[in-house]
Parts: C-alpha cells; sequence; structure tokens
C-alpha cells in the first residue's frame, strides 16, 4: 500500500476512488480524553484497582495478551453472538499485527504454506512474504470461495509433499472483491476445514457494515463447533484507526514447544512479546472505554457511519449504472455492504494507468492486479466508498468514465492501426 | 521474559530484583491528557494544521515512518548532539519493534547471520529466532566488548560461506552485563566495522541514566561519520513505558529491491508496513507531548528517575559488600548507571533454583543463562535496581545471602559426602 499512498501524495488534487480508510467526519479528538477516564474508571470501579495499580495498568509494561480482552469477549458476545473466553484473545498493534502473528505460528517449518481467497489483501500476503510463507490462491466462487477449489488446492499441497496449514477468508463484504458467503457456504466452509484438516483465518474487519437493509450473517466463529477458525478482528473502521487496535481469537488447544498443551493465544502471545512486546495500554483503554461507553456493542456506535457508507455505496453503483449504460464493455460489482466495488473494463489496468489516471483525470483507484501474486494482467480496479462525500463520488466517476472512454478508443485505435 | 512474569506472579509476596521496568512512583494518569493536548496545539499552532487535518493527524492511519519523527531529531539534538535527518527516522511500537524490523531487513537471504555481544538482551535473541536468522556471540571484554573476538567472528563466518551482516550492541549500562565502553572502545568499534564491512546496532534504552556524577559518554552514532551505526532508541525508560513508542535510525543508503538506492530507513518503514501499519498516533502523542513540554530535552526531564535508580545502585552494591565480605567467593560487577548488577556465585544458576528462591527465600532474580544461547551453565545471575526501593533491596539482599549461604553449604555437603 506504501506505492499508493505515494500516488496519492504525488497528484493531491486527484479524487481518491482508492483510500480505504474510514469515514472520518465523525472523529472526536475530545472524544480521547473522555475515553481515557471511561476506561481509567472502569479498573477502579469495576476491576476493584488502587491507584497505585491503575498507575502501573495504565502506563507500565503490562499483560502481553492485553488489558482489554475481557472488553472484547464482551463486544463479541453483545455484537456477535460469539462466546469467547478472554484467555483465547489476544489485543494486537491493529489487525496487522494479529494476521501476522498468526501467520508466523503457523509457520513452523519450510513445509508450510497457507491458503488465501484470490483476490488477497495485500497485508495478508505481505505479512506473509515477510515470513517466507508461501500464500497459495483459492479460486472466489459466486458466494465468495469456490469451496471445490479450496479443497483441490489443499490436496495438491499435500500431493507436493507440503502441509497447507489454513485458507485466508473475509466471509463478509471482502476486501477488495466486496463479496460476501452465504450461510450454507460457511456452514460448508466449517465442514470442509475439519475434513481436511485445516484451519480457517476469518479476517473481519467490515461486518458491521451491511448496506441499508441487508442482513448481518454470522460470522464463521460464531458457526465454529470444532475450533477450526482463528477469528481476527480489527477495531480500525469501528472506533479509530489511530488507537492500532485489533485482536485475535484463537481457542485452538496446541502443542507448546516444551511439550505442554496450551492456548494457540499463548503461542501468539509468546510470539509478540518479541514483536511489539505488548500493545500499548494507553491506545487499548482508549478502545476499552469507547466500548464501555456503549455497553460493549459497536453496532449501534457505528450508525451514522454506516448510513453513510450505504449513502456512498449507493451513490456510487448508481453512478457507475448512469455513466456506463447497457450495452457498455464496464461491469461491476453490486456488494451488500462494505467499501468497496470491483469494476471491470476492456483493457488491462495497471500502475502505468494509475499514473496516468492520477496525473491526466485526476482519479484514483486500486488496480485489482495488486490483489493477485501472478503478476497477470488484470482488467479490473477497485473502487472505494469510504472516504469520500457522493460530491467526490460524481466528480471521480465523471474522471473515471472519461479514462476509461479515451483508453478503449486508444487501445481500438491501436488495433485497427495494427 | 515471558517465564520470569509467570515466576512473578506465583511468588507475588517475593521481592522481585528481577523486574528491569521502570520507577513509576513518578508516574501520573493526568499527564498523558495534558500531553496530548500540547501535541494537538503543536500540530496547530506550530506545524500549521488546519482542524480537520489534525483530526486526521491524531485519529486516521497516518505516516507508516510516524509522526514525531521530527521532535525524536530534536531530542537526539539536544540531548545527544547527534545530527539525524527526520527522514531518516522510523518511530516504532517500542523498541523491540525497532530490532525486529533492522533484523529483518538485514536478513535478505539463508547466508545471513548477526552477531551479539554475549551476554545478549533477550529481545534481540528472541526476535532473529523469529526470522530464522543466527545470532552469533561476540565476547564481552573489559570494557564492554572484546573488539579482537569481533574480528575474530566476522571473519570465521565468512571463512564459512556466511554474511556477518551486524554487530548488535548496547554501549551504555547493558543489559544485563550492566558494562559500558569507553570512548576508545566506541572509536576502536567503528573503525573495525569500517574495515570489517560490517554495521553496528546500537541500542540505548539507559544512556540516560549515569549514577552520582558518571559522565555521560558519546554515542556510537554520535562518532558514527561513515553511517555505519543503525541506533535503537526507546521511550520506555524515559517517558511512559506504556506508550510503547521507539525508533531506529536508519541512514544508510541501500539499494531497494525495485533497483532504487534509498534510506534503510525507508526499507524498514515497508516491513512496518506490514507488521504494525503504523505506530498509534495516540502513543506517539502522548511522547511527543512529553517531549515538548521539556525542551526536547529528557536529561533534565528524568532527573528525579536518576536519582532513584542512582541511590538503588549505591544502596545495592553498598548492601552486597556487607553481605558478603572479603574472602566470600561471591563477586559483582559495579556498573557506573543503568539498572542492573551481575553478581557471581559459586554454583550453577538455573530455572530450577529461581523457583526455589522464589518459593523457599521470597526473592527474585534473573538467571544469567538466559542471555547465552548455548545452554551451558552460568554461575552468576541478574539484579535489577529500577522498580524497588531501598528498604525492598535490604530484605531482598537478606534473603539472596541466606540462598547463596544455604546452597554453598548444600553444594559442599554434597561433595563431601560424594
Amino acid at each position: 500500500m506504501n506505492f499508493l499512498n505515494e500516488v496519492a501524495q504525488h497528484y493531491p488534487a486527484a479524487v481518491s476512488l482508492a483510500a480505504g480508510r474510514p469515514y472520518e467526519e465523525f472523529f472526536d479528538v475530545a472524544a480521547l480524553h473522555r475515553h481515557l477516564d471511561t476506561f481509567r474508571r472502569h479498573l477502579a470501579d469495576d476491576l476493584g484497582q488502587g491507584p497505585e495499580q491503575v498507575h502501573r495498568t495504565l502506563l507500565q509494561y503490562g499483560r502481553t495478551k492485553g488489558i482489554i480482552h475481557h472488553l472484547v469477549a464482551r463486544n463479541l458476545a453483545v455484537d456477535e453472538e460469539l462466546t469467547v473466553a478472554p484467555e483465547a484473545l489476544v489485543v494486537t498493534v491493529g489487525c496487522q499485527e494479529a494476521m501476522f502473528l498468526v501467520l508466523r505460528a503457523l509457520r513452523a517449518g519450510p513445509d508450510d504454506v497457507v491458503l488465501a481467497v484470490a483476490p488477497t489483501y495485500v497485508g495478508l500476503t505481505g505479512a506473509a512474504r515477510l515470513l517466507d510463507l508461501p500464500v497459495r490462491p483459492v479460486a472466489t466462487g459466486p458466494s465468495g470461495v469456490d469451496a471445490g477449489d479450496l479443497r483441490v488446492q489443499v490436496r495438491r499441497a499435500r500431493a507436493e509433499g507440503l502441509r497447507p496449514r489454513a485458507c485466508y477468508l473475509m466471509p463478509d463484504f471482502a476486501n477488495p472483491s466486496g463479496t460476501s458467503i452465504d450461510v450454507a457456504g460457511r456452514r460448508a466452509l466449517l465442514d470442509l476445514a475439519a475434513e481436511e484438516d485445516v484451519l480457517l483465518i476469518e479476517d473481519n474487519p467490515y461486518g458491521l457494515f451491511p448496506a441499508g437493509d441487508a442482513r448481518r450473517l454470522p460470522t464463521l466463529k460464531a458457526l465454529d463447533t470444532a475450533r477450526r477458525v482463528v477469528y481476527l478482528g480489527s477495531f480500525a473502521k469501528t472506533v479509530l484507526p489511530g488507537a492500532r487496535v485489533g485482536y485475535v481469537v484463537a481457542d485452538q488447544r496446541v502443542a507448546h514447544p516444551d511439550g505442554t498443551v496450551g492456548l494457540l493465544a499463548d503461542q501468539l502471545a509468546k510470539i509478540k512479546s518479541m514483536v511489539t512486546v505488548n500493545t500499548s495500554p494507553i491506545a487499548q483503554a482508549v478502545v476499552g472505554g469507547a466500548l464501555l461507553e456503549h455497553g460493549c456493542s459497536l453496532v449501534a456506535a457505528t450508525a451514522r457511519e454506516r448510513a453513510a457508507y450505504t449513502r456512498n455505496l449507493h451513490h456510487l453503483v448508481d453512478g457507475l449504472g448512469r455513466r456506463f449504460p447497457a450495452g457498455s464493455p464496464v461491469r461491476w460489482t453490486v456488494p451488500t455492504g462494505g467499501f468497496f466495488v470491483v469494476v471491470t473494463v476492456p483493457f488491462p489496468v495497471d500502475d502505468a494507468l494509475l499514473h496516468r489516471s492520477a496525473r491526466e483525470y485526476g482519479v484514483l483507484w486500486t488496480p485489482m492486479a495488486h490483489f493477485y501474486d501472478d503478476g497477470a494482467p488484470v482488467h479490473a480496479l477497485r473502487l472505494s466508498v469510504s472516504a469520500v462525500t457522493p460530491a467526490e463520488i460524481d466528480v471521480g466517476l465523471d474522471r473515471l468514465a472519461a479514462l476509461v472512454t479515451d483508453e478503449t478508443a486508444r487501445r481500438q485505435a491501436a488495433v485497427t492501426v495494427g
């Protein structure tokens, strides 16, 4: 994503339909102070900590697995009907660290590989690359994941002498595809994971953002009766990106190097102690305070954001329809929620085209090729609705339409001349 | 260190001469709010950010290399007479992440190794283990590092077809040895690093804590005219551990994978973007505010802590002298600052003995064997003075003396019987 940030910095006047950061209109610096105070009072009043202990909890080195684990567990119970032992949680420096820790734990040796539904979030492939852990793509099906291909890929890896450890996926409003897996698909995936003896790494940053009247579906973890799912959570989209607080639920029983059996969460904590020691208790306190102020539910707390995303998603999809009427070769997804729409165009979309789009047309988007690891040309781009206004969407789509028209004509002219 | 935390939790009544966390008497939760406000005003008044930009800086995703880099650079100029371009700094989630990023950058392939002065801080060896990066020990000499052995180890590694990339060391009041390198030793190390073409990774968490009238020495980085030194800094001991904010100065020019040449800091930022994305701007704001409130100098700001550590260090060393008079086989280091004293005893010191010390004698310390990677028996333990009162030091030393007396007698009896 560094590359995209650099492009955005080079063309500050361009409308960005690339940025996936959350809506910031409702951000409130004053709330930081309130959240800190709320959490401080919680330590004293609810947990019975004396003044010295409160100081120590907020300001010293602390518990590797975190200090808001009980509140995160409550949040999962309230918002996801998911019962999690607080001890099975590790609070991390954003969801990215959670991903990194899980991949490191799964990479026990050079034969280990993970699978990931393609197109894949770059944070996953980037973390795996740092760890020399190969990522093998699994095809996206009409309902999120092609389960048949998942089985084929697991067996193929085994036939090559490799150990497929887990499959990474975002069941809800995935980044970048925007697709969601239906409930039957979720159950089928859990069955398949048990049959093939692999874990599912469920990443759920967008689950609270169904569009309009769309129904929220149970998470894989909520349907998981056999501890097949490692669940990654983020507060970046629901509370504040700047807190850099995420978490992982890892209730699997695993053999530790010393021969004892314990929670995967404890193995992750050992790894974390050598990466970041512990997540800043001050940052955790901000998130903990925000949770406490909303009875540990973020569904109601994010109503304004959900409305903004819904409005923008509808505005974008409607706007695409007006600019690319029936008969146009341009196609797009119509997701039921989340931040992202994928637009398919009649030409390959690469970084050079993005630069030209930024420079000559003043609009930014994300080449879908970034989300595949094979370097093959991809005729698609990702649009994000999370950090723009409807007016900016209009301007951005006008500019995108001009680019698509010009690029299509240019290619046709080249073919004619050729 | 997880093991030590577990022992400490098992024996809460034991006096801990093991904990290396900073003195917490002067911690102040109210200061958190003040620091946040100070930094917010700095963004608006000094950097000219409008209200929206201030919100975005404090609450959104942000610059991978950090938002207080200019203040850290000023701090290094004021306190260390060290001129650093802010662009050469990466603000990290504690110094541990800085260490992790540097090791990952140095591990370009399976032939890369790093050297480290032994005994070695466990955060370094633990991070290297996560990255499958071998760490080869270099002997400690009378003045911190045995430069001759460093040269031998570099050449031996090369003769084995390996690439020794860097040597890790703490020139000031090292953890765990307590030793410091004199100025001539520092210059000799820099010459050696240039001659042998390796980097020096200078870790400096304790540099602001000379005892009493001891003089602070120039950092390796301040003497480095050839960009041989990667400098790791921490605010955990000087501002707050709970902020989890550290940094790395990496002004080396390196070839990036895309063929361009740039700063090592930028390569570290790319790695960081896949580990933690960025350091919480809220945590950075707390540290930034603290820096601003003290004119970016932490020397004056830590005068009370320095006095407490000095008092404790003298009290501990005097107390050892009273309990183990001339003729005793017990020896100890007399560091010129920092948190740690190493005590050599006439028997091997392992985790089993620590458990017995905690259970039967009520005193905790750290077996020095933890700081060596070879598993050989070590007849020494580390005492820390940072998180205790003089009265606790007295009780702890009485208990330690009883343990040493009993254990020595037990061993002699076993020898006699045998």
